[in-house]
């Protein structure tokens, strides 16, 4: 048989089965983008499709891997599997970075029902916008039935990657202007959820009431129909968690009867299959205008044998289909 | 035969011959870009390569227009046609800008021997950094000698544009830092002759030490052992432009006998060809995320039947050769 510390199929299956490790490998096949990654996508992709994707994203220092922490400890008590799926542009280290996982998601780490992974670009030429949904449908097609996105900062990036899934949640502080911050963002367009955390400090009542007048402004707010509502929580001591399931598994229900959500997977694909037609052309670009044959070419031009026009169709022709 | 006012070749042999008016109507089409752009330029490229470009940039205010004009005077003096292509992408104005054009290029819009074009960029999606180096090659092509590339501003894209000359020429002025600004703009690593014009002000001589002594600290200044020349000139007297000319055809003749001109030009056609390629692949990436082939596939992927490494390789096979 195939050997299993390297074979992707043997690797899935493993993973399938409950290997982590295996799951792990996985992933960081997906990070480093390339032929592995395609082959560990083609190999999970049919299996998927059953997994629900919540997204945390917010200013730094807002609470979130805390409420993460907290919002799979709500999910856990369904008895249901969790994975959780850190997104840090900005940081060097990725999988590798197990201790500083164990560390911020201290409750969970000794149960086998979550799993939980940093993610930032180490090889993939897409960068995470095309990496960060290949992961999650590795994860969907393992069979984790929960997939918690969460981002570390608010970039460009991040809120692209976000964007991505099923219910967006994002998080806001009570006090100066966070509501305007969120704005700015371009994080009122995609929230399907606000939460107030550290709802204990002062101006809480302030920052609600600022968000819901922000929503009366914007009458299309949410997706078809949905007004996001706006839950208070404090995450350090599981205060409003709970409504803040609760308005997660109402917004799964709403995109489910009115049938938006096979519509937003359907949107979302469109884009992700855009970035992928984009960043394959891109590749062969690169591969064109170069080597021997290129050399060959760009010297028939420059001896004007040949135009740069009828170059070009030389070289894109000569790809093969 | 063909109608003369619409066909490229038609208009291509009344330019060969002197037709002004047909030579505007060949830009106008590259300008454009697409269909017409590539038939114009697969019509005369074969016909050029004997032109030689001067680039003349430098920051808004430096003189250029008047420099310019003071050179294509010298040039005229050898009895031999030039071509002035003055390249301003913050223009919404192009070949149409004719008033704009003779009053700039006072002395020379009764001079049957000189064709002068503004550009801009109308529709080539690729821009002047695509469209400008056509242009020069539809006027190399319908045989102008001479081609005076000048730039109105200092953006990113002229400094690409102008560094498609065989020379390049940099303009400053007396005064404050105006050398440390050009070496700010990256005009330093393409500058093959400084020119500091309206010499008759105060601080001409400190200006032209700064830049020598700038040279002195970057040996690799130029090309092929060419250290750059510093000319004090005086464009609206006249009073230099002869030493200018001197030093661009010093300058001309290095190129020659080192070979470098020939590998200037070769390496000049590599990052163009680079350029199309990739504009081509982009605009081809966009065509191909749309339409009802591509609804086709992306539906089958949303159903599970088909994966989406599978789906792209589908669409860019789809397309044909």
């Amino acid at each position: 048989m195939a050997d299993q510390t390297r074979d992707p199929a043997a690797l899935v299956d493993a993973a399938v089965g409950g290997d982590r490790g295996a799951l792990a490998r996985l992933l960081s096949a997906v990070e480093q983008g390339g032929d592995q990654a395609r082959a560990v996508g083609q190999l999970t992709y049919p299996r998927g499709g059953s997994a629900y994707v919540v997204g945390i994203t917010g200013a730094p220092g807002a609470g979130k891997s805390t409420l993460t922490n907290a919002v799979v400890g709500t999910l856990r008590r369904g008895g249901e599997r969790v994975a959780v799926l850190a997104i840090d542009p900005s940081s060097p280290f990725t999988g590798g970075a197990i201790l500083g996982d164990r560390v911020r998601m201290g409750d969970h780490t000794l149960d086998e029902g979550v799993f939980i992974r940093s993610m930032a670009t180490r090889g993939h030429l897409g960068g995470l916008a095309l990496a960060a949904p290949e992961a999650i449908r590795v994860l969907d097609g393992v069979g984790y039935p929960w997939i918690v996105l969460e981002t570390v900062g608010v970039g460009q990036v991040e809120v692209e990657v976000v964007g991505a899934a099923d219910t967006v949640v994002v998080v806001v502080n009570p006090g100066w202007g966070d509501s305007v911050q969120a704005n700015k963002a371009g994080l009122m367009e995609i929230a399907d959820i606000f939460v107030v955390n550290k709802a204990d400090r002062p101006g809480a009542a302030d920052t609600r009431r600022d968000l819901e007048q922000m929503l009366d402004l914007s009458p299309v707010a949410g997706s078809g129909g949905w007004r996001p509502p706006v839950v208070a929580t404090t995450a350090t001591t599981g205060e409003g968690v709970d409504a803040l399931r609760q308005a997660i598994t109402a917004h799964r229900e709403h995109l489910v009867t009115t049938g938006e959500l096979s519509q937003r997977r359907r949107r979302r694909l469109d884009s992700e299959l855009h970035r992928i037609l984009a960043e394959r052309l891109r590749e062969r670009a690169a591969s064109l205008a170069e080597g021997s044959r290129f050399e060959q070419v760009r010297d028939a031009v420059a001896d004007r044998r040949l135009d740069p026009w009828s170059a070009t169709d030389e070289l894109l022709g000569a790809e093969g289909p």
